[in-house]
């Protein structure tokens, strides 16, 4: 038994739906999961589909027929996941072990199905960590000024890996326009608030002045405007006036690593698409 | 421009989905919205689809094509609904009026796009808000042993009303298996717990004594088993050991009037379908 | 049996709960709530208290021996209120009609203990609302360029009408800084947003374009600077890519009409004191 | 400076605050916190207070001179804690790895000011675990009709390393009553369903069965009636239709840590009081 993930946009147009459901079924597929959402402003079609092949099948020919026959036609842009294609995560962190710890700990239980090759930090704190999991730790410094060669260094490493997809798990660093080029839609990182409320730094430190009753936090593929790029996933706790700002940050560590895992799963199983800035998240 | 509501059940197996879709495809509709289910246990394959034609259809050839061609072929139990068959909804109160306040309010906010022939209650109480809505209310009250006739009163009322669906907004009346019968699957209560905590009588008396940390309510389909019909909707808020129970019956009424109001909301848009004393919930 | 509740904030310092418990256990009442803060960055002490007497009290010599026992040593902002002492509270409203319909709901059912004298309104849309639960509506149309005759109206009403304290159920004009020195910390505004995002108009189609996967709602006090004012309660609601603008219009009406009745009720209650543009909210 | 926190119950009468406020006024304490409780069904006063001394305090004298002046004529059941006593908490562990993971990367975090001398396990599959934090790992096998044996072991290891609470960690056995008694309100246990609902064996299971469309937690201490004790901490995650069983035990893995580390958090800060069965929890 095989089980394919199809996701799918294209220039909205009636019959999309029929015409893709019947090239399964004409090739003995059984659909487990449909799910279809549709731009109205930009006209634009969006699918995500399961499909289970009680017999082995020709992959590459199957992928070639659905490309003339249905992804030509509709002008779309389509990718079959199968299950074997495990994805390679690297993980950026700092001196904050929180989201760490519960990355890991997800990992070794069994809830992220990924491989973790690397885990990459600017500074030596949390190597300790990365050792009693027993997963490869880097440290490279990123010294002022010097940031190009950081980046260099980390980006040998992350094609030497063939890293499809980072986690900045707490990182304290600006990732450069040309890293971010390099992934594009494939950096995940946690901000500690419910953007686009507090953007920037210290979030927890303006909320506490706005002295706001709740706090939140959002994960989010990295684009080159800071804390801008297309939210993944947001949750919120309710705080009062009796919160000081390390008791908010306390409590938000809970909700950074509870939405930064949520948002690495959902990337995992190929649930978000990306477009004009949004993502169509899959569930 | 019509559009049309399908709901659907059947024995699971492949090429439902593509049938269904090109059948649609073939008669020029647009398919606009579509999710299925499958309970794998039972095999049973669910569905709900929303279709726009832009050329006027014939309704009644339609139907007896799809039964014919897809319908009879695949076993189904299928609904085909239109825009207009707006649904009659009865209100059953008795003395408690923040379910009532909410719905009309709602109501005639056009949140809920249904008809109110008639509220019926079992006291005079909340005679005023009804006649402040301007909808018909009839006080039929219930005497002990003689329920059969003030049931009666209640059926003849529903009948001649053509009512669809019965909203117990806090009737405080156990409804009988006959009158189920008449009404399955669309008489809906509202119980003022976290089902199945607390089922049957005084739930917030039962809670507070146990010490729960949170309460919650329930909307459900009512079954003959008392509190044990499917649910549609739940919820809950936080409280703590400081809350009385006059705290608990407070708090819980934004509760009771939210699940009640998103339960009916639900049912109106057909987004429900019954199974095995269970809700498949279309979102 | 007479029960008084005390607001107090003064410079903190030690020994203020020790004199103010003293004080009236020696009175003999008997203290059945006791909330305390202290904002550490400046210095400042906060203090809500209930204190109940068995027999009648003189509580006009009760006051002026706190005065000059208590208060003036601590150099304390103190307010003693009683039961008596029922709140006017005026509602301005436009042609939204969903947070009128659920205050004057929960008013009718005896959930705010207050008295609501007037309604007023720039549009008579919501007239027959009114109407229906027997308050008193003022028609007071707002015309570009002559905006200071309407607030003129609006004051006289208000005074005439001895008015606490007034809410913004969706009331669409820009109240004027004359009108908020008026009423300072005593106009209630629901936004639409959780705040600060979103501030200003069309907070859901902002949402919108941004891709947040949470809204909210923000019930304020109303002051100089627009959607700036001291935060009394917010709440949020999840949402998905699938929302419209509609969708999220519709979804935050409940959020709306529940922040505002949370922040009314506080208000009524007296659990609120605002210091440095923020509330301190007793629970 | 030093800091104590107390802990107070006692039969409601007038005064108590005025008195207990009034002493560490005398003994220049600062009162930083306090709140109080009365069980008025049960005439009861419950209350917490942490209060700060600028100089060295004799401990032992006050502690004579508090009960003596204020205890005893109060009939006080009282317990003053200061911050050197760290607590001693044993972790018991079966073959579920997530809670340990989270209570460990907390741990390890300074999150969890304690100390954990010991985990207990009835296997050895997670070892490797304990091995990774550098905690010691019991492995004391539960061999059917042999338990006695087993708790023997158990408690000699919690009586040599002085342990002060237990924490069932997804412990997958009964606790004796002669193990819950040497241990009163001092053994956690996380159960995995919004008790007391789904109480026993398999909730997941047993919700998916009922249709319920939420899922929680609960966090409480162990009574010798099964899942029947009092409730520290509860929370719930909102699931549909479309989960299987499968997909609610992960699902519930996350509520079921986090309800756990805030059971435990609040018990380590001294916040829980239980009377009745049920808890009185100082937030």
């Amino acid at each position: 038994m095989s089980k394919f993930t199809l996701l799918i946009h294209c220039p909205d147009t009636s019959g999309i739906i029929a015409s893709v459901t019947s090239f399964f079924y004409k090739h003995k597929g059984n659909i487990i999961y449909i799910d279809q959402y549709v731009d109205v402003e930009n006209k634009i079609f969006f699918m995500r589909l399961e499909c289970e092949f009680a017999k082995p099948v020709k992959i590459k020919e199957l992928k070639k027929e659905f490309e003339e026959t249905i992804g030509k036609p509709y002008q779309m842009s389509w990718h079959i996941y199968t299950a074997s294609s495990k994805l390679n995560m690297a993980i950026f962190v700092s001196k904050y072990d929180h989201c760490l710890y519960d990355i890991l700990g997800r990992y070794r239980s069994g809830e992220l199905d990924v491989n973790i090759p690397v885990i990459i930090s600017n500074h030596k704190d949390l190597e300790h960590i990365a050792r009693g999991f027993d997963i490869p730790f880097y440290h490279i410094p990123v010294i002022k000024g010097q940031k190009d060669k950081a980046e260099k260094q980390q980006k040998e490493l992350l094609e030497k890996e063939n890293i499809d997809f980072i986690v900045l798990a707490r990182y304290m660093q600006i990732i450069s326009p040309k890293m971010i080029k390099a992934f594009p839609n494939r950096i995940i990182n946690i901000h500690h608030s419910f953007l686009p409320a507090f953007a920037g730094a210290k979030p927890y430190h303006f909320a506490y002045k706005r002295g706001v009753k709740i706090i939140g936090a959002t994960s989010h593929y990295v684009t080159e405007e800071l804390d801008a790029g297309p939210i993944i996933e947001q949750d919120i706790t309710r705080i009062s006036h009796s919160h000081s700002v390390k008791d908010l940050i306390l409590k938000g560590r809970d909700l950074e690593k509870i939405v930064l895992a949520r948002g690495i799963k959902l990337h995992i199983e190929r649930k978000t698409l990306v477009f004009n800035n949004k993502t169509i998240v899959f569930t």
